[in-house]
């Protein structure tokens, strides 16, 4: 079974890698994990050595998370061209410099010397398909797969396709990356900056106003992150700890608690209205995450949670 | 030894927990089990009964963490009024909804029947205690002691005096919080929101835009984070983050590479201008967070601690 068009991601061998700076590599390390032949392709001098020592030092862990049938470092191989490497390649993640025009000149290239059905999936941090892939004449199987640093160990991917791109294409990107173990978000429409980066940006251009403002220094921002909010966001996200945080009354007590909050100057970004339609859809959608699981539950499964990270985090510290 | 005025932390045997709710109770289970005698009020029928058994539900997994020399669940009262609870305290925590007006009354009200040389500190979310103090006669013992939920073990408290407070006060809470295991954050002057949870309400608000725009779901928004950068956060902050998103250039090299993505549409909220000012700001404050370690050994230490947490999330996601 296969989307339309595109051959089945169950047989698929081969992945190209094309751009191998530190998210180009740590996909290779992904890749290789889960036992592809993996070609890599990059023009800057010594690309390849790096590469090469980049894998080897993401092996160990690698191991210790466990490795697919077969897979080996030593199925690396680095091309002399760009058309070298994707010739052969059945997938071809690109994840060259976050320059449009790069993006725009290299996604052009790549359609030229890629078979029509072998879908070509690009890192990037948050430009729209649509915009990228303005040059190419066979769009349709352009998506952006956007991974977080580093993708052989964080999971999520954001999947959305361009204006011009097949739905097909979108939904074989999705059974790939779910295949080599990845959790999908697959997106209806193009928002750009996806929803996690656009969520990790908003905490980021913050962080630097303060910075900037000489509200906060770089090491508060960091603490103010690491010993606080960032330890609930490992297992649960802003919602869900949200709703803890309205005690039995979960998200809607929270909501009508703290509703008034979202006038404060508490951040430079100005809030939306709490509508009555805006709280019903929060409070309706972590109904929906969470199930019957009461409150006091969810509690009981954060705070074991955090005791084990608080000593893990310990051991790290130590050592 | 102890800050002028205020008597030393360290002998400290009495606290009083004002409000009840998620924050205080949560306030309640710290300071039991760092050995100390909590003596708590809260005007809500039933709120007696609701703090002991939240202290009951806490405590296995803060004997898990380690209790105290001779903490126990038994060294909670109840006091039937705000006069009993506060006489005989030596540290007050104020943890009332959050509402300028009910903040201001309340504080009031405390500063008539507390000893000057007692600290109170509020738990507020983001106001300043230059507002909430607003009616005090002795503002000088006033703080802000802002901690994240749940305060039993989330190790993060923020510490700000207002226009008011006593320095000396401000230096004693930071010691006494410290004292009793948490992580201070102070600060030199009052920003609304402080630090981390202007950092999370940032985030929080552009997930809130998300949602009312249709731009995300609920369980988007918490996937985005729980399987992305929400892992990193757990150990790195977002500056520690990006600086090993540059590679071996760290900082210097993401800013350089990524800065001209601070003008693209992908959050809500404007960035400021990455001045050689503030790209200098940046870089020396990560250069002073990480010492002389290389980027490549900071890969290490992140990638041995995020094989970990994903262990430990998997587990926990299986019970």
């Amino acid at each position: 079974m296969s989307e339309a068009g595109y051959p089945s991601p169950e047989g698929l061998q081969t992945v190209a890698i094309v751009g191998t700076g530190v998210i180009g590599a740590g996909w290779a390390a992904h890749f290789l994990r889960m036992g592809y032949d993996v070609v890599a392709w990059d023009p800057d001098p010594g690309a390849a050595e790096r590469l090469a020592a980049f894998v080897g030092d993401a092996w160990p862990v690698l191991r210790r998370l466990g490795l697919a049938p077969g897979a080996s470092p030593d199925r690396l191989r680095f091309a002399g061209s760009l058309a070298e490497a994707a010739d052969g390649a059945e997938f071809i993640q690109e994840s060259a410099p976050e320059v449009l025009g790069v993006k725009v000149a290299l996604l052009a290239e790549l359609d030229a010397v890629t078979p029509r059905d072998v879908v070509i999936s690009s890192s990037t941090s948050g430009f729209t398909m649509s915009d990228m892939a303005a040059q190419a004449t066979a769009p349709g199987r352009f998506v952006v797969g956007h991974p977080f640093n580093p993708p052989y160990l964080i999971p999520l991917v954001e999947i959305v396709g361009g204006r011009r791109t097949d739905q097909a294409a979108v939904a074989w990107a999705e059974r790939f990356y779910t295949r080599t173990g990845k959790v999908c978000l697959t997106m209806d429409h193009e928002v750009p900056g996806f929803v996690g980066n656009r969520l990790q940006e908003a905490l980021w251009r913050e962080a630097l106003h303060m910075i900037d403002s000489g509200q906060a220094t770089v090491q508060q921002i960091d603490d103010a992150v690491t010993y606080g909010p960032g330890l609930r966001w490992a297992l649960m996200g802003p919602m869900l700890t949200f709703h803890l945080a309205g005690g039995q009354g979960g998200m809607a007590h929270m909501l009508d608690h703290f509703g008034p909050a979202l006038l404060e100057p508490w951040t430079r970004l100005a809030a939306p209205d709490l509508t009555p339609r805006l709280r019903d859809l929060v409070v309706t959608g972590v109904d929906e995450a969470v199930g019957d699981v009461p409150v006091q539950q969810l509690e009981r499964q954060r705070d074991d949670f955090l005791a084990d990270l608080l000593l893990l985090i310990e051991k790290h510290r130590r050592a």
